[in-house]
């Protein structure tokens, strides 16, 4: 198979490990910690996880190794979206089991958590894994959104691993997959199955995240390539300058992405879901929020500018939230047929502002047209508002340009204002992974090897103190049900990995927003290029602003 | 002002020179070769250019410098869309010029050639210059489109030029602004102002290409961005399996981006406009075309794939053109007040039905109707359709759905269909430069200065032998009117820059039809990964697949 020069130079890439794991599996040892607690609802964790609840954090440090000798035959599973390192991890778990015993196996359940209940898989050996040694994407076993809940899927699951005779099962995925980790690693412990469960910490989201995970993998990677394309259309606006940039990142819950991709290009505007969500904002408050630094730069600047929008912005404006609920209610049952009948799309409109409230009805009639029909026009099957589906950067856009036209009626705005939009999030869930994700990656693969020998079960492989070089990351490990709370999801009370929303009280928003009226109004931009695998360890070995940031750094 | 670590470390790169220029000033020499003819018309361009045409070739060769000692005053124009490097040809002109005599003097006219009739400028100094170097964008000093065409502009150009005692000006540009430059010349030559013009071959879009200019710069960085982004997203869709990618690059007037950019990743489809014309192909036969490929993959690698669009496509198909001269013609001065009083877009179709050819009727009939819409609905101030809004990405993707619906009925096909869009060109026309364009700017910029030294006007800098290291380039110059023939400008024949379209019968094109069958049912995706500036030399110095293509390598 023919493969690009720089892959052929990636497969040569030797990943960095954390000191106290670089001296070979027969020098690393164990330390346990403390006994953990779930970070809420103890008793209803507790009682859900009777087996695995409770557990001590564990560290590994360099000394003997006094695990019990025994043949490993390890399954591996890749679950949701795709996260540049994926393929690491599973190397890194590959060669740590392969350094350990020779005979030891590693499965690929193929195309996600259905491959274990479905026993589809493909045995991993040297050939195989070399040919995707520091590359992007899940395609060595691919993924899939698959839980695993019903009782059948829990039996079909143990029935493969009795058919492997499996010792354990790794999963890498986010927040919920490693939930569903959780959960497994229950149900085997109740089946005395022997099998034990370790979770890895995936997502481009950067959500996944709390007082022991410092970041999942695949954030830097991810963030750096929107990054690289947000500064080259910076610096193509400040070149050009006649258009605005309305840029819409990935991130539906959480604006991580968005804030790190600010924090690595300074731009004119970025807008912060859960600050939205905070101070209650209106879309029409947005707006004008954007206007002004349109109308301020087009005194100085020049008629030109960028502005990053998170994937999930509409969902924490509260107002818009509830015109949504109004619509699904309005719309409910046979109502879609009724108002589908209605000949033209003032009827509609009609028929729209009879059934909202009034305050909905302000809402909906400050949307431009196009945006309004997408809201009554493109439903799911269940006849929901597809709010995925809403392009929020044309949304944004469009209502900047009428308040920019008030604005110039009272003589307050004599600029030029056109618009272009960009989409990124493909772009960068494959790529490459960066030195930092190809070493966190496999570092975290070898270390859940380790974790696999010493005996554990319901474990997140844990890589720590990131933001320094490799050689002084900590491995080690934390019980899942310790990040583990209840949610309602789906009208039942739930136990689930907490997510890691913005913290606007943390450093990285904080830097954000003491710098933001500045970005504003000047052209502060940083043009970060990009992704550098080779040269000054400054260009090719530095995470993300977020991690330093939250690390003081 | 803060600037990334990228960028702080690329000020320092030190870009190569070809080998000729490397034993500094006082050791090139000049050598005259051939007169020169234009490519056609000769008689006419000879009469329009009288004291510019047929000059010699000409190459530099080590020797001594024999250019007559004088001090230079040059100014420079970035002129047209920006590309990468731009600021690298500012940059190798200046270092020459200082290193000619420290006290000639650089000028940046601002804001593309309206810089130099407005007289708006900067002049150019060592720390100005440091700032700068292999960056990406035109924002040291601003591009813009303007043409000086009118007598008033010419008689502008040249007060500026008097004012500052300019003895040459150096325009960096694209086809249109090279032509620019070589009326000018033949101006400034022949009102005797004693100013020199030297243009140099700029162009993201390849079309500026000929026996003598074998790339334009800012090609090679703007197809590696875009080829980053494609091979990530193909990874993506290998490893999601779920998704059609229908990816629209940049490049109206020819498909030589979306050529290499097929080169680099090798998609299941990639459009070329060339061969569309060529083979008058209709949009039904292309949306089979990519139909066959969508099918044979269902059956075998799964509902997945990835199509690359030239910005330009729908401009090759005949049949669509003559559907938007009939648009056009059907809503020509009152008519279209009269359409827009139509109440309902199904008056407003009757109406285009009863005004269109049949031919025309049934092109338009297949389109999805909100492109129908977007024919209509969006137009400019003279009342044409704006065939540059077409979202022709979703034109064909919406066109494939229909036809797999068609298929599936007939029992042909079997599998699911969804479609994701892309639009990649604002992402990588101000990339930082490649190590290519870096170095090859670098020389032109360089070289442009040793044309004017030695007292050529209307000349082109010409590097060559670019396929190879670059210490084997070749430096000299090349009569700008060699390059030019006549052609119908708005109505008028006018003399012109010969546009390079994608020659059907070359070497890359051959090469990619040669395996097109393949990709369009295997995955044989290449993942390029991002630009490299560091590292192993097959990766970060490799110019495009093209150029070695075309250079039988």
């Amino acid at each position: 198979m023919e493969i690009s020069p720089l892959q052929k130079e990636r497969l040569q890439y030797q990943p960095k490990l954390p000191g106290m794991l670089r001296g070979g599996i027969a020098n690393i040892s164990v330390q346990e910690g403390e006994e953990t607690q779930s970070v809420a609802d103890q008793e209803k964790i507790k009682s859900l996880f009777p087996l695995t609840y409770g557990k001590r954090e564990i560290t590994f440090v360099k000394g003997q190794n006094t695990a019990p000798a025994k043949k490993q035959v390890v399954g591996v599973i890749l679950s949701g979206g795709q996260a540049p390192g994926g393929h690491n991890v599973i190397c890194g778990l590959y060669d740590a089991l392969k350094a350990a015993n020779k005979d030891n196996v590693l499965l690929g359940f193929k195309g996600g958590p259905s491959g274990l209940t479905d026993d589809k898989f493909v045995e991993l050996d040297d050939a195989f894994i070399n040919a995707y040694r520091n590359t992007g994407g899940f395609d060595i076993i691919g993924s899939g959104r698959t839980k695993i809940e019903t009782p059948e899927q829990f039996a079909a699951a143990e029935a493969t691993a009795k058919r492997h005779g499996l010792t354990a099962v790794v999963i890498i995925g986010g927040d919920d997959s490693n939930t569903n980790a959780a959960v497994l690693a229950e149900y085997f412990a109740a089946h005395k199955s022997g099998v034990q469960v370790i979770g890895c910490p995936k997502t481009i989201d950067g959500d996944l995240k709390n007082d022991d995970i410092e970041c999942s993998f695949g954030f830097d990677t991810a963030t750096k390539t929107y990054s690289e394309l947000i500064g080259n259309i910076e610096r193509d606006a400040n070149s050009a300058k006649k258009y605005w940039h309305f840029i819409k990142v990935m991130g539906r819950s959480a604006s991580h992405v968005a804030l790190e991709c600010a924090l690595e290009t300074q731009p004119n505007i970025c807008l912060i879901g859960e600050e939205v969500a905070a101070k209650k904002m209106s879309l029409s408050q947005i707006a004008d929020q954007i206007a002004d630094s349109v109308v301020a730069r087009s005194k100085t600047e020049g008629n030109f500018g960028v502005v990053i929008v998170p994937e999930g912005i509409v969902e924490f404006v509260p107002e818009f939230g509830t015109l949504i609920s109004e619509i699904n209610e309005l719309l409910a049952g046979e109502k879609t047929a009724e108002f589908n009948a209605l000949p033209t799309w003032e009827d509609k409109k009609a028929y729209i502002k009879k059934g909202l409230t009034e305050a909905s009805w302000n809402v909906f009639d400050i949307l431009p047209e196009n945006i309004q029909q997408q809201l009554f026009l493109e439903r799911d099957p269940h006849g929901n508002v597809q709010v995925s589906l809403i392009e929020s950067e044309k949304l944004f856009s469009q209502m900047v340009a009428k308040k920019l036209e008030e604005r110039r009626a009272k003589g307050e705005y004599n600029g030029k204002f056109s618009a272009q939009h960009h989409f990124f999030g493909y772009e960068g869930r494959c790529a490459f992974p960066s030195n930092f994700d190809a070493d966190y990656c496999y570092s975290l693969g070898y270390n859940a090897c380790m974790l696999i020998q010493y005996g554990y079960t319901g474990y997140l492989s844990k890589i720590s103190n990131l933001s320094k070089p490799a050689d002084q990351w900590v491995a080690g490990g934390m019980p899942i049900t310790k990040m583990m709370n209840m949610e309602r999801r789906n009208g039942e009370d739930k136990p689930v990995i907490r997510k890691a929303l913005v913290d606007l009280d943390g450093k990285p928003f904080q830097y954000f927003a003491a710098h933001r009226a500045k970005w504003a109004v000047e052209t502060d931009y940083l043009y970060p290029g990009a992704i550098q695998y080779y040269g000054p360890s400054d260009v090719c070995d530095l995470t993300t602003r977020t991690l330093a940031l939250e690390k003081g750094e």
